[in-house]
């Protein structure tokens, strides 16, 4: 009846400053008290790493920032920061910028002002990641979990809407996946659920808005996409991201596009045994169930709908339900069986309503409690 | 239609555990890797004290703990402290328990693990207050923030109905005022808005209820308090603290009866001009509007609802105008003019319904910007 939780809340400036991007890191630069900037930034964002360059004092352009940051590429760059004596990182990037800066820090120590021009959301976490040939290893350590981070929507204004779509879709995945999470608590639960409703009015905002409708549509859906990493951190992997990256694993299938597919039924099978839950995702979207409002989205922005449609092969329900099995924490609301996880993994293959699966509905085959 | 913003995020660890106080405390001790405890607690406490030294290596106990923590009252602490040799403070009690623990770390750096025992939300912000000759002086350091805080809601059960509804309906009021305090960004809304269901929630559960349910109602309070104090650290003072601040003063008024007489009013006045505000706390509270959530919460706990009846003189209406106008933030989002601060005050002071300052409303003899 009573609450047994633990909440670490770590500490960060988050600056939301359209068309300001470059004061804003100045900003941080001197509540830092940096004097010597290392400046991470691809190529693609030397236009806007030179607008940074204006204001803060740059001893060091490094640009080779590759996706899933390789080690290699990791030893460079602080090899890098090391000769040139950097007090401070800022990069400028999504996620691989990030990473490249959060692999930098982790061995020196040196604060990172992070500006992200992706909805990724790893700026506000205290996980880094690096690949060795391929294999990707993940760990946790605070001093990778950048200092301050700035938002400036004019940044993503050239994204794709499909991009854009496909990554939001995955952040707002990353808030339901919170609300049940091995570690979530009330705290990790209120800030996905206004993740939630940014998202919502986000991407429903400015897919086809322009101009300063279009701007504060991005600035919502970036904040939603803030709130999505600081909960999904603090709550950990539940249940859907369990699923998808079995799925991917083993069938190679689109990340983004698996996650849009599987979370209706992911929410459908847990919401009937976490009301706390379904009455948060209800009302960030502003609908009668957590379903009508997930699925309402979903439909705005057609969103994609079946396994099948992304190369799993029917086949592959039966082979993905062990491992599965094996990954799904055990505190999940609605318990897992081997019948009811085969049913949830055919429905969403084939793209069936998401209520098939929902727990306790007839056409349940599953055993679980109710 | 951009935002512009930042939000320092102040890192703090928060562990509910009813009934679990001391095992939680220890927890914290080994996390810090404190070896030598301070022990903060008024003879009232002393119990309590007495579990926690159970589980944690203490050298010092210190009971000295003084209302509005005056400065020969720190000075004897933190010599205490220096004496000892401690490397970590546990406090355990109100606000003076953790204000006293606050005034040691400020000149020492220790860290502190806070133990509320009642709602007063000092445990969960960086501001320090000390007094001299009756004189009261308050200031931020982030040294000041205890690291870590241990919420036990059997710490509450004896707590009477009265100083419990006085002192939680203040949570509300800072949860309400966060909401267009000078710093407001969307952040502190959110977590406004979490602390008003939250209160709401726990305070109409409890006040009547016994055992289990009981606790899980003090705890609710006290977590919705928690986000209170949180929240209302990072906005800063609106309008409402600073009318009541000043009533207070003039008229020596108490606290949290005038804190819940003149809350509705400013709700009714601000909210027409704060959509988002209003959209927030109505949905909060689960009601059409935000004000009628707050009369219906107001009536359930049969919370005052006239300044004449707590000793203002109707002469103080006129009085009380200039130096309140002098102190409302330029960006309140009702502008205020003499004659509605006027009207608002004296419908404050005769109890009239608060829709009555609605800014907009007929009755309205002020001439702000609707």
């Amino acid at each position: 009846m009573t609450w047994a939780f633990r909440h670490r809340t770590l500490p960060q400036r988050v600056t939301f400053a359209a068309e300001a991007m470059p004061e804003a890191v100045a900003a941080e630069a001197e509540e830092l008290g940096a004097s010597r900037v290392m400046l991470i930034a691809s190529d693609r964002e030397s236009a806007q790493a030179d607008r940074i360059a204006e204001q803060v004092p740059v001893v060091l352009r490094h640009d080779e920032v590759v996706m899933h940051v390789p080690v290699d590429v990791a030893g460079r760059a602080r090899a890098a920061a090391a000769g040139s004596g950097a007090d401070m990182l800022v990069s400028i990037g999504g996620g691989s910028a990030t990473g490249l800066a959060k692999a930098v820090a982790r061995d020196t120590g040196l604060p990172i002002v992070a500006v992200p021009t992706t909805y990724s959301g790893s700026e506000a976490t205290n996980v880094w990641g690096l690949t060795d040939n391929g294999i990707k290893t993940t760990g946790v350590d605070d001093r990778v979990l950048p200092a301050a981070v700035v938002y400036d929507a004019t940044l993503l204004t050239s994204l794709p809407r499909e991009l854009t779509v496909a990554s939001a879709l995955n952040a707002l995945a990353h808030c339901v996946d919170s609300m049940w999470g091995p570690r979530t608590d009330p705290i990790d639960q209120a800030l996905a659920q206004e993740g939630i409703r940014a998202l919502a009015a986000g991407l429903t905002g400015f897919a086809d808005a322009v101009g300063d409708e279009r701007l504060a549509g991005i600035e919502q859906t970036l904040y939603g996409a803030y709130l999505a990493a600081v909960s999904f951190a603090s709550a950990g992997s539940g249940m859907h991201h369990k699923i998808c990256h079995v799925l991917g694993g083993m069938f190679g299938l689109p990340h983004a596009q698996t996650h849009a597919v599987v979370l209706p039924y992911v929410l459908a099978f847990n919401a009937p045994n976490a009301p706390g839950a379904e009455r948060r995702i209800a009302q960030a979207f502003g609908s009668a169930t957590a379903g009508a409002g997930l699925s309402a989205l979903r439909h705005t922005l057609d969103a994609p709908v079946a396994l099948k449609d992304y190369g799993m092969p029917e086949a592959g329900i039966a082979e993905a339900v062990t491992p599965i099995m094996a990954a799904i924490p055990a505190g999940n609301p609605t318990p897992v069986t081997t019948d009811s996880l085969t049913a949830l993994l055919r429905a969403a293959w084939s793209g069936d309503d998401p209520d098939a699966v929902r727990a306790g509905h007839d056409n349940q085959t599953g055993s679980q409690q109710q």
